[in-house]
């Protein structure tokens, strides 16, 4: 057992000074000290640091780190179809596996305990989840090329297969690579499985434009008259939604996740939060993967999406900081199915973070959510731990891997793709 | 003296695998390694990262950390006249050293090297500088209520009486908080030292449309007309500044000091950076004070200064990271007056940074200036190094103080501020 004292604490009532205990991979006890304390094999004196709940990264492409700084700066089609998909053509099993160690450690270092992953080479990813201790949850990635009877499979393999660390959800790549035969079969797979369903949602203006084009309604109506939200789910990026598709969002419980920094540095355009905001839209945040961010780092999105409200709305009102912080933990849980990974409660898994609050962008401490979301980094990442385990304290890995035999491979794979 | 090797360093030229020793304050050889090595006092293997010029901050008000996440998520001048301008009417000598140790810690954890500053109670700031080692370039904020003729004063002060790493440029708040009499004194002045001028300029419409009422044209337009910028200097902000403004900055070779966190936090908007890189006008890069920010982060502001001109071109393809990167060091040390400090160079003062090339955000390396551009943060920084002196180094500040010292005594200040 763990105990940790003499710090802050992020619960869902707010900031509070409580002892939080772990015994085995969850939350045993949250109060104020007691006099019937039972043994513990660690004690770990906060001295005034946050212990909040780990950051989930509610969409991400973990496998493409070897194109960091390697594509940048393209308008979206060229990035693609020049950068990206010539390059993934490329991936093997194990390069695959080097880059998304690499962006594992990055998660690791900026708080986040759990990934919601759309990528390629899913097993590998799904075993080095299980073997390092990190919680991630797949999401499948179909198109239109692929068979999607495989989803059953997929489902319960994943579901199944590796621990409880790792689990599944349905989802597709994209209206604009599937077509309505595949997505009414995808209607009656997760009817069957009482599953949520979950793909990219209006990222760009053009991809709901030829979806009315070809279906005479956005992706969100389209999905929503198939049946495919009738056990919930959402969507990645939303950022060309209309009224009515936010209305679905709200009234089905669909969850919209964000991506700021990714919609940013690919120009796509801004989330309608304030619209989002009003009508009850559940949110969480993802970083979408690094080719497209090209960081991996939950407070510069949490940061982004406020920033993206108020130049949007032109109003330095605009956004909520506590919300997105919200949104980026408990939001982000709440969409993966992660319902035991969502606060810091008693009974809840042990995936916290231990902010540092003696570095001085953390001071002086006027609003700890507010300091964490306007002027939080990285750096202020003291220890990362999922499910009881410490994976990350102090600038150190616990994975079981040397991170420089990491990046070496991820070196050497990366230049065998590029050149 | 001491030498750097087995490193990468950002020079000029590009990025190189050069040496680098230091001498006293200045580096006295970039090259590669050599026979006739001279005795070391101390030999750093930088195992692969990154040797590069210091971060020039080139527009702040460091004593402003008080009012950190106390004052944020209000329209602009609400936030300026029921927040900040109550609170720093109780500011004292005192509590405002405090604050700004608190920016010039957070100055070193994110390699800023030097900074522009605009702020009451220069004394203890210039003194803190000195005392710490740290470069500071004092920026006059005279507005009418103050008497104009201290100008001359507060010039020689500041360029002389606090050693080589204090320096002072001419500077006044801005044309809105000024009257021509005043501004025609201040070309007196300038005119008489030689000497450029700076203020905050064009940061938002109403400003720039009050000085249209006032004065007929623009504040470019008319700081020019008055012979203010006939030795130089420039704005801070330069939101919103027309093509007629933005090519008399390109002519006489002023810069616009770029402030994107602080304009997206106030919702202020988009620097026309497309039509100023057109141009050819001078850029350098700023945090503004931490109360519109809020962090000190450079890493952040070249960051968001990429992503604003992506959003506001609608395109991928917009901004530089390269250009950003030059206006955030060298750009910078010119706009400042530091000359001596804007490269990694033999014969320049060795306000250097070591980037810690072993975090995964820095990996693979597939282009160093975009990794720092577009995934560094401040946890990156594994040195910082002020005129041949190490100032922060793994985590530990190296400047006389206890920072828990001056955290409490900032958390003190800021209760009897704020409440």
């Amino acid at each position: 057992m763990i105990r940790f004292y003499n710090g802050l604490v992020l619960e869902p009532s707010g900031v509070t000074e409580n002892e939080v205990w772990v015994d085995g991979s969850a939350i045993s006890y949250v109060g104020p000290a007691r006099e019937d304390m039972p043994l513990f094999d660690c004690i770990v004196n906060l001295r005034g640091d946050l212990l909040m709940p780990g950051f989930k990264n509610a969409h991400t492409h973990s496998g493409m780190t070897f194109l960091r700084s390697a594509a940048d700066d393209l308008p979206l089609h060229q990035w693609l179809e020049k950068q990206v998909f010539p390059a993934e053509a490329k991936l093997t099993a194990e390069s695959t596996a080097a880059f998304v160690k690499v962006a594992f450690l990055e998660y690791l270092t900026s708080g986040v305990t759990a990934c919601f992953d759309m990528y390629y080479h899913t097993d590998e990813f799904a075993r080095i989840a299980r073997d390092w201790g990190f919680r991630a949850v797949l999401c499948g990635s179909f198109t239109a090329g692929n068979d999607w009877e495989e989803m059953y499979d997929y489902y319960q393999h994943y579901n199944h297969d590796f621990g409880p660390l790792v689990s599944a959800q349905l989802g597709f790549h994209a209206e604009y690579t599937t077509n309505r035969e595949k997505l009414e079969y995808l209607s009656k797979v997760c009817h069957e499985l009482k599953a949520p369903v979950w793909c990219h949602n209006a990222e760009t203006a053009s991809e709901v434009d030829g979806c009315i084009e070809r279906h005479g309604v956005t992706p969100t109506k389209l999905f929503d008259s198939l049946g495919l939200y009738d056990y919930g789910g959402g969507g990645f990026h939303c950022i060309y939604m209309t009224d009515e598709d936010l209305d679905i969002f709200a009234r089905r419980g669909l969850t919209a996740v964000l991506n700021a920094c990714s919609n940013g540095k690919l120009a796509s355009g801004f989330f309608r939060l304030k619209e989002a905001m009003e009508k009850g839209v559940r949110l969480a945040v993802g970083t979408d993967g690094p080719a497209s961010n090209n960081a991996l780092d939950m407070f510069r999105e949490m940061y982004l999406i406020n920033i993206m409200a108020k130049l949007r709305e032109e109003n330095a009102a605009a956004g909520d900081p506590a919300l997105i912080l919200n949104a980026a933990v408990s939001g982000g849980a709440r969409a993966m199915g992660l319902d035991d990974c969502d606060a810091i409660a008693q009974g809840k898994q042990a995936d916290m973070v231990r902010i540092d609050m003696h570095r001085p962008n953390m001071r002086p401490v006027n609003n700890v959510v507010k300091n964490l979301v306007y002027s939080g980094n990285p750096s202020n990442v003291r220890m990362t731990m999922v499910a009881g385990k410490v994976l990350y304290e102090n600038g150190e890995f616990f994975v079981g891997e040397d991170p420089e035999d990491i990046y070496r491979a991820a070196e050497k794979y990366t230049r065998e793709i590029l050149g």
